[in-house]
Parts: structure tokens; C-alpha cells; sequence
């Protein structure tokens, strides 16, 4: 854990230069505008250590894989976020020497990512070898406004000599990839054309055959006077630059301006990429810089207008949801349904693949509550998208009839990861994406949904379901053996709860939306029947399983068990472990892991979760009491679910104490591997825990509730969500709970027990004194 | 399946020469002698495939480990069997052209292995592009006389020309693994040195720096008489060798003599290494290749005297059963104590380690009855070197107190294997590193190994037993969660029958052991208990866990359960599986292998082969009967212990049944994997089915005893074993069974339920009708 991020409302601020906390900063300082992204690499040359990182959403390459052990079933492939072309570059040269932060000696060193706006802004001071001295300011972007394009203003004021100050901007496109499993480079060049203040250069993944089009428009001014330079071309291998000297004298400011873009083959075809790119350039030079910035900081108001949480009396809680909030929509902004939220966005490669199961579990309910519901059904729709390729990786693993089985990790539907234990047996996934689909629905009331793109979905999911579970003799019952459940610290068990309910909660509600469809839209579900080839008799098969399905639990202590035989393992306490042995991930052995009742993240208690309106409290809280002394939360997406939890059963403390492991994670580097970049997923776990933790946020039948309390350090806390056509603004402070409608619909709100009509333009208040 | 190899009773005979067989007869014809070995790889230049094997005992590379995704406690490196120098490459030019069987027409072949003498013999006629035509023959060993000594004899004659033949002999050590995981090589050169007619290289491995000196040393007759020859020298990197031109007349014939030598600092100082080979090759020399051919035959002929099984009546039987019992013998000789068996022998590169638990399970049998005590022994004696290790590598996983994990792959004592489904959970492997030492004494009576060795070894894995298991307060009994039985086809399972009741049996001999040590030698026992710092307590911690331990089983049907939740498996039997399925680890996905109720191989049959005198006949019966249709026996392991099992049954059908699946499963590729090399270890089991199996040998209260039938395809076996001094002969014809005594020492004999006295040198025969 580190603390060297101050704190600021708005702002993310470094101060003074720290080598050893530079790929940190580089990480949590990254840019994004859900089109492509960039780690917070510095434009000039550092020879200290870095990883860097620029990428473009849905440009993939899929590594060999290498594995210890094959096992029939694994993937050949593993698609990897790529590494692209570097466009931040600007080498700098004063007089003979190069400019770079590792060499030099820093001072006034400030890095501030200003969320509110959109914006990188780097200032320092570097006395080279020879003494000669520089300021130095770097603001840069990724525009949301227009998700092609990026720009950086670099300024260079020598302060105390004057001589020759040369500058290479370039694009470098001979980047590798760290994770790499055969050191090789996975792009090649296409073409490139340098021309005056331009150049590109095209260039083309291995094997997939994405081409990606990067180019740079160079504009100069000292101080503030735009300067006629004469630049010299410069060409290497995947490498396009220019070169060019400018004479400085001592405080004179001389400015480059760089504006970007990246276009990509999946939005242009091939041969035109060149030329759309030379148009988009042209369109943003024309804009220029400021008024790129103004736009920038537009579209991020509007953002922070949909989705803003603020925290009043505790700076550091209100600068961390900001940053999950801003570092979400850098990451997915819900424009293309090809693209998905990778758990580290464009802040690193580690985990390769973009999509995983948080995407439905804790990704879509932030997306449903601030953001158009377009953005939520972006998401959806790309799992529909993919269903070919989960059933064919279903029939892969031997699954037959169209069931479907989605991947654990992917880009393009197919599976990328290889672990047994988890590629085949991590299943409760597929029972995710059926939820996310009922969360959907629930949310925004869009029914419709089924019969265009959500029932061949949950059909597919409860095929797949049925032929996954066999009937016990032993029992008398179905049973599910062999997976593994949200808790990964044990692998291959017979009958995870979770798991067991989420199959026939998925075949339930197959079951309840094919009904809906019949209804809603007769044609629509006949014809779909017949695609299928669906046969009424799964119905019955279906609800066989639902009736006579097992699930494990202990009728003594009231509560049910994770997996068949959980009981047997020693019971021992997360508190009772020595500091010294945490994390058990890293000081124990695997199998020490495996057989200890630890558990790694919320399993039981996420079903809890999911599915509370089918329990009363006290089932809730007798699990809650179970599991929750037992569970290490060494998953970023565990304390989420245990906060809401804790929430729900008026455990106040213990709900904002869960909600802080997280919230600050990446910012105070809590788990020492902010390095390979942030934990773009568990952000929106963070945002739950506030929304559905805090204020007690749900949906039921079609209304929004609210079961709020203000954590004790806090004197308020307010945010905004959209929900089915009304923007509310939901304020909680000690008194009680204030909610604007900020939209021209009314609607009615549960606030606890009671329901409240709340008009369009309109507000409620209710004191606490009135809370029942 | 293939069925290339022409039956004969001493001799494995290939006749024609089909390039896609060729891999595999490298394997078949493989040579050995316990100290160094190779692949039938051909002298002279082929360009077709092949797999390049050359390899000496001991001598290993511990190769940087590759996973897909690492888990706590993995070991980084896996230690190799080394592809080391190529001492048997002659090069062949005739005139300008390069004899290679690859690119000429072949007639003729034909290979023969002469297992009677321990020699192989090549001869074909090739045809090259030019015409030429040229008649080889080619005889080459490994001597077990002398064993750093081989040698080779090469004749040449051409029949339709006269012109040049230009030999060059050499040593080539720039030879890689196939296996190596990062392509690299293994092998620094030291020194090397050609003079006249001697060669030689010394190289050292990287990391572990073994050196091995090779040598050679070359003489060329034609016509039968000395040939004085102008040789010039060739030196290439890890390569030496000399070449040289003789003109030839047509059927005249040339020979080249190359007597090797292979010589590893595991023997010698490095710096002596050189000297050393110098002086081998001079007395191998001075003894010419004829001679150390006698010596090998000599030397073989012991070896069978020892060790034969007789099959009338059934050609291929007995060809098979003497194929394994050479291979075995080729493999290890039981002088070393450092060396094992590895699973490929020296026949191939796979599986890399030497020492797996087939050793103690499957090798120690055989050895123990074929020959002398010594070489069993030398078995026990590597894994009690190894104990520190084995302390070390349970260390590593959490275990404390002395507690030794032997590891599931190795060569110096390290665990080498990363797959934590085995390397953490397959640790049944300790039990049968015990029972191997309670099965050498039995057989031999030599308690006096326990005070030696075998004691600290058996309380060390004990300790590790204790603190594996755990108390079940559900159960109110020990369990022990998270193992992989023998059948592999099940992971990370709970309450493993076949491990659970190998751990209480190892505490329980433990307990016996120290017993019997502080009874026989009180000192011995009293320093033993210092320097293993042995607390009196763990044996009351033993006998609680012996006496609570819980075993898994279905009272209804009165089978032992293979792990807990077995039975809430689909119960299907191989039977019904479409033959289009099998086998299953080639055609089902991994995680549908594992759900599956079938088994890999023997698990809780293996426990009760171990343990038959604990149970009764119908308690075999019954597991018998439940498992038997549920093994698929993918493992080459496996069908002995049925077979065992089924001879004990009076299911003389299947005992035999089960024989023939692995008799002849390399000599017909069986499984279609033999070119990567033999399954040494497996040869052992076969061994097992008829003298354990069919002859129903058994050592019960120090005496042997005998349940023998005789396979209705067989007109009588007979088989040689020694037992505590005496040399027995055992006949089983149709009429009934016939021991011989070749010894002077006498011993009371079972047959059946009945005993009878052999004194030396006499003979008893029971004929069926007196069989009871």
C-alpha cells in the first residue's frame, strides 16, 4: 500500500518525482476515451523503468498459448490486448543532450489528472548533466468528444542558457507486447508517408490482420508565436518522425503542439485508412488544440451530469469515486457494441482478453444507473452477438443441441484462457450473462429486449445448463459436479451453491421470457423457436431439473454451503490468521489454499446477493455471519458484494469498512500491482457499493427504492442516475434523504417501506424522523 | 496398433524398411545397459525423421519451467533426461555421394535385436540416386560387462562398382532436447582432442555443470585384414570426428570398428575425466570388438539365468515377456544408488525426471524376484539420499516438523513437476515409497534395512500424513481434503479411499517399524528419535488418527467409495462406450473426463492389490466387479493390478485379458506413442500379471507361496526367481506345477493351502489333481 497521491476533489495529483512509483503512476494517471487509450508515459525519452502502453479497443492478436500441461478442450489461442503504436512521443535535445527524467536531476515535479476536464498535465524542471536547466509543462487527452483523436501540448522553457533545442515528435509503431509468450512483435508495417507537419503509418496485426492507422500533425510556437520550422524526415523500421531544431534563449517557451489519431479496419475499410486519418487530422488541426480541450471538458461535464457521486466531509472518499467513475467511462463509453470493458481497460495488458464475467455482474449496473440505457444494452447485445461462438465452444468441451457456454475470458467470443479449473469449470459465468439480462429488463422495463436479442440468448444458457447437471441415484436428485465457483480457492467441487442456483434460476427464467415473448410478440417467438429447433419438451426437462435440483446446505447452523463437503475442511477464522500469512495467495501453496475454508471472494453471499428477495434477513444474515469471517476478499470484487450485504442488514460499520478496501484500491496501490495497470472492474463495484450499499438502491417491480443511511465519517452524500427516462439527484445527509427529479418524468419511489410520488421537475424530501 | 515387428522367442525382428515406422523402432530397438543407452538411431546420415537419442544415467539439466499460470509452491525448474553426445554417427560417402536411407532405395532391411546376447544388428541394401548399390551391416552394444564401454561394427560392400568410400566416424555434442522449453542448448564443450585413430569431447551441462567425457576409437579392415588408413581430422563445434577414403573393389567388403566410451564426472574427477576415457577405450580396445561381445553375451546370459520367463506354446507371449525383461534390464542394473528408472528409460526423452512412484509400485517387484537383493535395495536407498529433499519440498508447501513429501517427479530429489493437481495433490506417492520398504523386507526378511534407512524414511512421511489430514468436526473424524488418487482422472477430491487408508497404513508401520528397531537395535533407535527430534507422542497423534480416520464407502452395495460423492457420478460402464469415444483422454474435453465415473486406472483396486490380506475374497470381489467396468485403463499402469486381482478371483479369462493389454504395448504401439520411447516402468507390471497373476506367487510370513493357473492359449510357463538365497525354477504346464531348487538352500514352499519342503538342489511337483 502506498499514500503518496494527494488528495483533491477533482484531481489526481503527484507531487515530486519518485522513479520507483513511476509504472504505478503510470497506470493510474492513464488516458482513455473508450476508443483507445494510453498508460501515462512521458512524451520524451525515459530510459528509467516504464511499461508502455497504448491501445485500440478491439484490435486483438491471438498468442500461441503456452500452458505446462495441455489438457483436452484448451484453446489454442490467447487474444491479447495489444500493444500499438506509440504517438505520445516527442524526443527533446538540448543543445547534445537528451532530455529523460532518469538521467536527469527533478525538481517541481507535478502530475495532475484533472477528471472534471479530461486531462493530463505534467510540469517539472530537469537540470541536465551539463547543468542547463528546463521547465517543462505537458498537457495531453484523449477526446471523448471526437474517440479518434488525441492531442498534446508540450512546452519546453530553458531557464538559465540558451542554445539548440531539438525536437523529434514521432510515431513508434515497433512496440512489443510484455506479455508476449514468444517474444515476438505482433504488428507489421502496412505503409507510412511523412509530409511536412504530417505523418502516418499504417500498420497491420499478424494472423488477425486488424490495421490500425496512427498519424500526427506537428504544430510550433515560441512563446505563443506559431514558428516556420524545417523539419527532416525520419524513417526507421514501423517508425515515422520529424526532426527539427529550434534556437531558444533563457525563458523563452517553445510550445509543440501534437494532435493524433488512430483509426482503425474495424470502422474503415483497409485501403481507405490512410486517407480517413489524413481527413480526421485535418479536421482537428482546424479545431486546434483549445478547442479540441473545451470540447473534451463538454463531454466530460455531461458525463459527471449522468453519473456524479459527491462526498462531502471526506476529500480522499470523494477523489476516489471520481476516479472509478472517470476511469469507467474512459474505458467503455458504450458507443459500439463490439467492444467490452477489459478488467484493465487501456491502463495494461495483464489478463489479456476484454471481456470477463464482472462485466455483467458489477459493470452493468453501474452503466444501467449513469448512463443512457443504450450503453447497458451495448453490452448485452455483444454477448448476443457472440452466441455462435459459445456454443461452439460449448460443443467443444462436448455440449450438444445449442447449448452455449460463454468463454471466461475473450475478445471475439472465442475462449482465450487456459486453466482447467477455470476455462471448463468457472461455468457461473454463462449464469451472469442470463442475469444481466434480467438486471436489464428490470432496470429499464425494456421487455423488448427478450424477443430481439435476450431469449435465444437464455435459452442457449439453459440448454447448456441441462446437459451440465446429472441425476444422482445416490441423492435422488440433480447435482452439478466438477466446477468451480466465484470462490477460486477451491477448484473442481461437487455442488457450489452458487452455481447449482444460478442453473435453475436460468432455466426459471428461460423459462418465464419465453412465455413473455409468446405473448408479447407470437411471430417473433415462433420464429425463433424454429432457429432454435426448440422443443416444448425442454420446458418440461427444465423444470424437472428446477424442481429436483440439489443444493447443499446445513440445516443445523441454517446455512447453506458453499460446496458438498465444505463442513469437513478445518474451520479457522480470517482474523485468527497471522498478518504474516496474508495474503494467502502469496504465502501459502496452492494446495494449502485449496483445502482451507478461506475464501477468496464472495460465492454463497454473491447468490445472497443476486437473488436477496427470495431469502428473508435472517437466512441473509446467518449466511453473512458464516461466510463473511471466512472470506479474505482477495479478489477486487469481493468487498463490494459484502458491503451491500452488510448494508442491507444494517451493519453500517461494517458495510462502509468493506467499501473502503476498494474504493481506494488502485490510487493508494493497496494490493502492490497498480503497476500493470488499474482495476477497471472492481471500480464499478465501488460505485455499488455507495448506490446499492449506502443509499440501499434497488429496483422492484418496476420502482426504484432506497434504504439509505450516511456513513459516520460523512456529512453527505449525493449522485445522480437516470432511470427509465428520469434523471434523479438523490442527496443523503444526516437529516435524512432529499431526491430531485431533474427530468420532466414523474415517478414513485420506495423510500424504505414507504412510496413516495415524485412528480417530474419535482423533489422529496424525507427526514429521518419520518424513515420507517 | 501396429503389428510390424515378426514374432520369435529371443530375438525383435523388423524386416523391410517403412520411413513412418521409423521412430518408433528407434524406440523398440533401443539399447542400454543402466549406466548409458540410446535410440536405434542409424549410424549414418538420415535425412527422414527421427528422434535423436543418446543418453547417460544421472546426468540431467534442470530446464526453466513454462506454465500457463502459476501457483504457489510450483518448482521453477524440471530436471531432464539429457540428449547428450552422439557417439554411434558414421558418415558415408560413396564416391560423391552421401549414403542415406532417406533419399536411397532400400531393399533388404531388416533389424534385429538379439535379446538373448544384448545386441542389435542392421542390414539392408542401398541403392543410391547413381546406381551404386551397397550392402551394410551394421552390430552394435552397450556393454552391461563394462558398462561406459559400446561398440560397433559397420561393414560396407559394394556390389555393382568400384570407386571411393569415404567414412567419417565422430562424436557430435551439439545436440539439443526436444523437449527443451526454450529451444536452448544444454551442453558447454570442455575440451576436446582427435588423435590417429581417437576422438574425443568433454562437455559440461549448463547449471547443474555435469561433465561426460566420450570417446571413440576406430579400426578398418577389408577383407577381414587391418586396413592402415590416412584419417584427417574434423573438428566443429561440440563435434570431433576423423574422416578418411578407401577405395573399394565390388563385394569387397570394408569394416569399420568403433569401440566408444562414455565417462561422467559423477564418477570421476572433472579434471581426471579425459585420462579416464583414455584408458577405458585402450583396455576395451586392447579386448577388440569380438570379445566385448562375448563378455556382453556372457554377462546377458546371467542376467537371463536370473530372471527368464519360459511361455510355450504362444511365440508372441514369449517374446513379449522376454522384450520387457530386457528392457527393464537395460534400464537399471541396481549398481548405483543415485540412479533410477525412468519412465522412458533410454529409450526417449518424455516425462523428463527419472523417478516416479512406478518405481516402488511396479519396478521394486520385479527386481525384488529377478535379481540380487542389492539391486532393490539400491531402489530404497535412492529415495532415503533423497529424504532431505523430500523434508525440503514438503517444507515448501506448509508442512513442518521433519514432515517429508517425496516428489511426484524427479532426478536429485526435487520435485520437478508442475501441476498442482499432481505435484500438490497426487501424494499418495509417499504411501508407496513406504510400502516399497515394508515389501523389501518381506521379500528379503532383511529387517535390518529399517535401523539402516528405512525407519527415518517411514516416520518422516508419517509426520507428513499427520499433518495432512484434518479433523472433521462434521464428521467427527480425520479427513483428508484435496488429494488426486491414483486415478488421474479425478482432481483435488476428498477422503481418497486409496490415500486415506495408504496414511493410516504408513502410521501404523511406522509405529511397527520403530518397534521393531527399538527392539533389535536400542541404540540405533535412541539416536535415530535424537536426530529426528521424535516426540513419543506422535505415536498416541498416529493411533488417534488411525483409529478416527474416515474411509468412504456404500454399505448398500459394500464397496469402498474411491472418494467422497463418487456415487453421485452418471454410473455408466465402459461397455456402453461408443468405441468412436474412447479413448476418453483423446477424445472428451478434460472437465468431462473428470465429471465421468470412469477411471484411469487402478485406485481403490490398488489399495486392495497392497492390502489383499486385510479383506476378504468377497469384499475383492464386490470392488472388483463395481470398478473393473468403470476402468478404462489409459494408464499402461493399470492393467497388471487387474489382472492380479482377476487371477486372485479364479478369473482366469481376465487375468489374461488384462495381461495382453500391456504384454506387447510397445512392440505392437499400442497406444500409438511409442516412437516418443518405451514405457519402461510399465514392462514391470506385465512381469507381474504372470508371476503375481498367473503363477499367483505371494510372500506371506516370510514364506512364497503359490496359486498358480495356466492361460488356456499356453502350453505351460515357467519362470525364474530368487528368494533369500535360494534360486528357484517354477514350471506350471497343464498337468500341473514343478519347482526346481538350483540352490543349496532349502525352504517350505505354498502351493495353494498347501506347504511343502524344498531342500536344496531337490524339486517337488504337485500335480492339478493334488492342487486343494
Amino acid at each position: 500500500m502506498k499514500n503518496y497521491i494527494k488528495a483533491d476533489e477533482w484531481n489526481i495529483i503527484e507531487e515530486g518525482f519518485d522513479p520507483h512509483l513511476n509504472k504505478i503512476s503510470e497506470s493510474i494517471f492513464s488516458l482513455g476515451n473508450g476508443r483507445m487509450g494510453q498508460r501515462a508515459n512521458f512524451e520524451e525519452t525515459y530510459t528509467g523503468e516504464t511499461l508502455l502502453g497504448n491501445y485500440v479497443a478491439g484490435v486483438y492478436y491471438p498468442d500461441k498459448t503456452r500452458v505446462g500441461w495441455w489438457k483436452n478442450g484448451y484453446p489454442e489461442y490467447f487474444a491479447k490486448v495489444l500493444n500499438a503504436a506509440n504517438w505520445v512521443g516527442i524526443g527533446v535535445k538540448i543543445d547534445d543532450e537528451v532530455l529523460d527524467l532518469a538521467t536527469a536531476a527533478v525538481s517541481d515535479f507535478k502530475r495532475v489528472l484533472n477528471m472534471h476536464e479530461g486531462y493530463l498535465e505534467r510540469t517539472f524542471t530537469a537540470k541536465l548533466k551539463s547543468g542547463k536547466t528546463v521547465k517543462v509543462k505537458a498537457t495531453r487527452f484523449c477526446s471523448i468528444a471526437d474517440d479518434e483523436v488525441g492531442a498534446i501540448r508540450y512546452s519546453i522553457t530553458p531557464l538559465n542558457f540558451e542554445g539548440t533545442l531539438t525536437l523529434t515528435p514521432f510515431i513508434d509503431g515497433d512496440v512489443k507486447n510484455q506479455d508476449s509468450n514468444y517474444d515476438e512483435k505482433f504488428w507489421d508495417q502496412v505503409t507510412d508517408q511523412i509530409s511536412g507537419a504530417e505523418a502516418y503509418i499504417q500498420l497491420r496485426t499478424k494472423k488477425t490482420e486488424f490495421e490500425v492507422c496512427t498519424g500526427s500533425h506537428i504544430q510550433v510556437y515560441q512563446n505563443g508565436q506559431p514558428l516556420a520550422i524545417d523539419t527532416t524526415e525520419v524513417r526507421k523500421e514501423k517508425f515515422v518522425g520529424q526532426t527539427f531544431a529550434v534556437a531558444v534563449k533563457t525563458n523563452e517557451e517553445v510550445t509543440l503542439i501534437k494532435i493524433a489519431a488512430n483509426l482503425s479496419s474495424e470502422n474503415y475499410p483497409k485501403d481507405a485508412l490512410l486517407k480517413e486519418t489524413q481527413s480526421v487530422i485535418a479536421s482537428a488541426v482546424a479545431k486546434g488544440f483549445d478547442t479540441l480541450l473545451q470540447e473534451q471538458a463538454a463531454a466530460w461535464a455531461t458525463k459527471w451530469e449522468e453519473s456524479d457521486i459527491v462526498i462531502e466531509g471526506d476529500v480522499a472518499a470523494q477523489q476516489a469515486i471520481r476516479f472509478n467513475i472517470f476511469q469507467l467511462f474512459q474505458t467503455y463509453t458504450g458507443k459500439d457494441d463490439r467492444l467490452n470493458i477489459g478488467p484493465k481497460g487501456f491502463t495494461g495488458e495483464k489478463y489479456g482478453g476484454s471481456t470477463y464475467w464482472d462485466t455483467e455482474a458489477y459493470c452493468v449496473p453501474f452503466y444501467l444507473a449513469t448512463a443512457p440505457q443504450e450503453v447497458s444494452k451495448n453490452l448485452l447485445v455483444y454477448r448476443h452477438k457472440q452466441l455462435d461462438k459459445a456454443i461452439e465452444n460449448a460443443a467443444k468441451l462436448g455440449f450438444k443441441d445449442g447449448a452455449a457456454l460463454y468463454p471466461m475470458v475473450t475478445m471475439n467470443g472465442e475462449e482465450c484462457h487456459n486453466e482447467w479449473e477455470i476455462t471448463f469449470e468457472e461455468i457461473h459465468r454463462n449464469g451472469a450473462i442470463a442475469f444481466a439480462i434480467y438486471n436489464y429488463i428490470r432496470y429499464t422495463g425494456d421487455e423488448s429486449y427478450l424477443a430481439d436479442y435476450g431469449l435465444e440468448v437464455l435459452i442457449s444458457i439453459a440448454r447448456f445448463w441441462k446437459q451440465r447437471v446429472n441425476w444422482s441415484n445416490e441423492k435422488q436428485q440433480y447435482v452439478m459436479l466438477g466446477v468451480t465457483g466465484p470462490n477460486e480457492y477451491e477448484n473442481n467441487v461437487n455442488n457450489n451453491w452458487y452455481t447449482n442456483l444460478l442453473a435453475t434460476w436460468c432455466m426459471k427464467y428461460a423459462t418465464e421470457a419465453a412465455e413473455i415473448v409468446q405473448k408479447q410478440q407470437p411471430e417473433k417467438y415462433n420464429s425463433l423457436v424454429k432457429s432454435l429447433s426448440f422443443d416444448q419438451k425442454e420446458f418440461a426437462d427444465w423444470a424437472d431439473i428446477i424442481e429436483k435440483m440439489y443444493y447443499p446446505e446445513d440445516k443445523a447452523q441454517g446455512i447453506f454451503l458453499q460446496q458438498d463437503g465444505y463442513l469437513d475442511k478445518e474451520q479457522i477464522l480470517v482474523k485468527d490468521l497471522p498478518a504474516s500469512e496474508r495474503p494467502i495467495n502469496q504465502k501459502w501453496s496452492w494446495d494449502r489454499i485449496l483445502r482451507s475454508c478461506f475464501i477468496k471472494q464472495a460465492d454463497v453471499l454473491q447468490g445472497l446477493y443476486f437473488f436477496e428477495e427470495d431469502y428473508d434477513l435472517e437466512t441473509i444474515r446467518r449466511n453473512f455471519d458464516f461466510y463473511e469471517p471466512r472470506t479474505v476478499h482477495e479478489s477486487s470484487l469481493s468487498p463490494c458484494v459484502h458491503s451491500i450485504l452488510a448494508a442491507k442488514l444494517n451493519d453500517e460499520a461494517r458495510a462502509y469498512e468493506f467499501y473502503l478496501r476498494t474504493a481506494r484500491l488502485d490510487l493508494d496501490d493497496y494490493n502492490n500491482d497498480t503497476e500493470d495497470g488499474l482495476h477497471i472492474t472492481s471500480m464499478a463495484g465501488t460505485w455499488m457499493s455507495v448506490v446499492e450499499g449506502f443509499a440501499g438502491m434497488r429496483v422492484r417491480n418496476g420502482k426504484l427504492q432506497f434504504n439509505p443511511f450516511l456513513p459516520g465519517k460523512w456529512k453527505s452524500f449525493s449522485f445522480t442516475i437516470g432511470f427509465r427516462g428520469a434523471t434523479l439527484k438523490i442527496n443523503i445527509a444526516e437529516n435524512g434523504i432529499n431526491i430531485k427529479n431533474n427530468s420532466t418524468v414523474g415517478l414513485e419511489i420506495g423510500i424504505r417501506n414507504q412510496f413516495y410520488q415524485l412528480d417530474g421537475n419535482a423533489e422529496i424530501e424525507v427526514n429521518n424522523a419520518a424513515l420507517v
